[in-house]
């Protein structure tokens, strides 16, 4: 419930709050965020919840396990640690913000120390496995280990370098396509947006889409999915692969058993499942022929000037291949590998192995391996992304898994003959269908890797994303 | 704090929620009720109130006060009769919208009978000097009792009503102006009532205009005021007086000492200095000769139809007089029977000489003596205001309160030659400066009578209003 009333405040913050309110949103915020923690710590519900499992039936105990779980977490950190890092991190998303506008990593290098001190501080009060990035890990996806990490990146990614570099050699090489220059108007946008949207099956009854800088969705209640993108009236597929990747999570949470709202049972089972449902939405069904061989007419009505453009080269407009400093601008075929780079300096950064002062350097380095190419500048390379300055360390790797349980749970699907041959008729309701049953309305009573497991009917692995990369970006099958 | 986080919800749901979210809004909103009824009531607080004033200056001491005695009230109200009329009041509020569209009192009486039950045991837990609508009218008008209004309604009201008949006569007597029919964009409309909002002085940093079915104001914090008006592509005086009454509102919010948030020394005087300040910029200003003189050439840039009427006959269209039998519609000079009505109604339900089932006959009964006509049924008659089915009883006196305080406000700033003389070259911004400190400054440390008597130098009077009325209706000085 409480969540849910920080979740409109969010909302409305990017939407629609004036310049000078921002003060006393933040003082409200605060003030809910207290509560949040207070009520995730209290004891009197903490023995509530232990009775409780007594008479309770297997979801209700399920719940109860996800429950105790999670307090257990919250409680290990004193609400001292968690005000004085709530601080550090106004201080340090403000000090980013001039930071990147300056190009002055010296400038957050100490915020960015502070914040990796609270992640080891943290970490120490949970206890680890291993390293101390398990302990992070363990926030965002339940039941990962650093071990099962190494396990599937080990493999992926020099296999990863070698087909970015094949894919961006073999686009260099073809002729490049351009979609016609024209101004594509906002309003059309938003009338196509709104029609694909609803016709993969976000029901707009119970969500809306809205404007902001950066595209994001968020539950504000069990029925009230708010999803958002930005617009560039030279090109409509921005805020159209905006809609689609934010539907995919609005899918997923439309999806949810909305009786379960604020259980475990009801709510989404991790980052990287979340991602996965995105991601598959708009790249493995957005990106795909048949699916422009549907909305393209549709497209071309609205917009006249993509008339004269044929549907094929158009799609291939959709695909081209760079190496892009900027990882939010980065395509299919290079996407992971800026992440990958984030990971292995943040395991770095907090087994010791690295100062942050040497993060420029270091990231520098591993892009040079990895991308081919050194960072012009801080900006562009590591004051480029706001997790850290929110003292969000150890997120990033669910942006990968999500791409893996993504191909995954593609290939799982299309592997049944009706929702494969739907999908070849541009018809993504049986789709959507089994990804409501085996994925959405599971809740988050079992740990990602277990679900998309028993959804897919195999083992984590990053073999059929492997598979979907080369076939799109290298003509492999 | 809480209160404004209320607000942020509230807002949202009148100009976003998604149809199928209302169920789950309506939870957050009964969750974060039951808060401020707890925080209003918590005794640990009582007693740090009543330390405080120990040390307090002059500012702290009044705010110590006002908490003090409403805290008191507050307490007064066991938490079960609270629960139990909120539950009341959305059913009363379900079944109003059902028996106004079919026009079916008998349905809703059940309801009201449980709601004036409610107000009656809340005026006897408060108590009251003379008859239970006094304690109800504290709630709204702090320090102002029936013997009050009395005085003050008293001889307003036949002076109304012949001032009502012979406006509505000399109207009907005058040929008719009728604006040009055309479709007046509403992207210009809300150019329009930006660039007017904003040359009165509403800091569109500190706050915005939104669209909803009912135009309304709400702080959802001391620098974030939302207005919203509703827009008709046939009428752009429609949208624009809508923004003018809400800008009233909005001023005053704007102009109260935003460091004192969330205390009685920040916050608006009570419901009728409100009234006040919406009315004044409304009528006073909007409906002025000057205010046309100013504006008239804008709105015929942006919409060319209106360049075949003169200003002169535009000015006569917003303000002709006739009787309506909806409130919300009726006109300035015909306004406050309504509201005098329904205050007379409302006083005879407490004492008990009325019967809720009779409240149709009175209500017609009334109409016809004072309007000259009976409502043709109940929906446009005593089921028209949505105020009785929210519990509202005691609300309505505050519109009359406000347009007397705003005719004796704007008398008074008047009265001084700099104010008068930039309004009559349409500068209003002395005027807002002489609301500023006058009123808007003072928060909430004094009774409304106490506050304006102060402002504009003299007791509560009708006068001024009926001056006002008369000068602007029967062409009287």
């Amino acid at each position: 419930m409480v969540s849910s009333v920080e979740a409109v405040l969010g909302w409305d913050q990017e939407t629609h709050l004036p310049a000078a309110a921002t003060a006393h949103r933040a003082a409200q915020l605060s003030w809910l965020a207290g509560h949040v923690h207070a009520l995730a710590t209290d004891s009197d519900l903490k023995r509530l919840v232990q009775r409780a499992s007594k008479g309770a039936n297997a979801v209700q105990q399920a719940n109860l396990r996800v429950i105790e779980r999670e307090m257990k977490r919250q409680s290990a950190l004193p609400a001292s640690l968690i005000e004085e890092e709530s601080r550090a991190v106004s201080l340090a998303k403000a000090s980013w913000q001039r930071a990147r506008a300056k190009d002055d990593f010296p400038a957050f290098a100490p915020h960015l120390e502070a914040l990796v001190g609270f992640a080891r501080r943290k970490a120490e009060l949970w206890g680890y496995p291993n390293e101390p990035y398990d302990a992070l890990l363990e926030g965002y996806e339940p039941g990962m280990t650093c071990a099962q990490l190494d396990n599937c990146f080990g493999p992926l990614q020099p296999r990863l370098i070698a087909l970015a570099a094949k894919a961006v050699e073999r686009c260099s090489q073809a002729p490049r396509v351009a979609r016609p220059t024209a101004v594509y108007p906002v309003a059309l946008q938003k009338q196509l947006n709104a029609e694909i949207a609803a016709s993969l099956g976000f029901d707009f009854a119970a969500g809306r889409i809205d404007t902001t800088a950066h595209p994001f969705c968020t539950t504000l209640g069990p029925r009230d999915i708010r999803l958002t993108t930005r617009y560039d009236e030279r090109d409509f597929t921005s805020s159209l692969f905006g809609v689609l990747h934010e539907a995919g999570h609005g899918l997923y949470e439309q999806g949810l058993p909305a009786k379960h709202f604020g259980l475990p049972s009801g709510r989404a089972c991790s980052l990287s499942v979340h991602e996965s449902q995105s991601r598959l939405w708009e790249n493995h069904v957005g990106r795909s022929e048949v699916f422009w061989q549907r909305w393209y007419p549709r497209a071309q009505e609205l917009f006249p000037a993509l008339r004269r453009l044929a549907l094929e080269r158009f799609v291939q407009s959709l695909r081209r291949v760079s190496y892009s400093p900027i990882r939010v601008e980065a395509d299919e075929a290079t996407y992971d590998l800026h992440i990958l780079l984030r990971v292995e300096l943040e395991r770095r950064l907090l087994r010791g192995e690295l100062a942050v002062r040497q993060v420029p350097a270091a990231w520098a380095e591993l892009s040079r391996q990895w991308l081919g190419f050194a960072p012009k500048n801080d900006s562009e390379g590591c004051l480029q992304d706001i997790h850290w300055s929110m003292g969000g360390i150890g997120y990033f790797a669910t942006y990968t898994l999500g791409n893996l349980h993504a191909a995954q749970l593609f290939k799982a699907a299309m592997s049944e003959g009706s929702i494969a041959s739907a999908f070849r008729r541009a018809e993504f309701a049986p789709l959507l269908q089994w990804l409501r049953t085996r994925v959405h309305r599971k809740g988050a009573l079992k740990t990602p890797s277990a679900l998309v497991a028993s959804a897919s009917g195999g083992g984590i692995s990053p073999e059929p994303y492997l598979q979907h990369l080369r076939k799109r970006y290298l003509g492999g099958r």
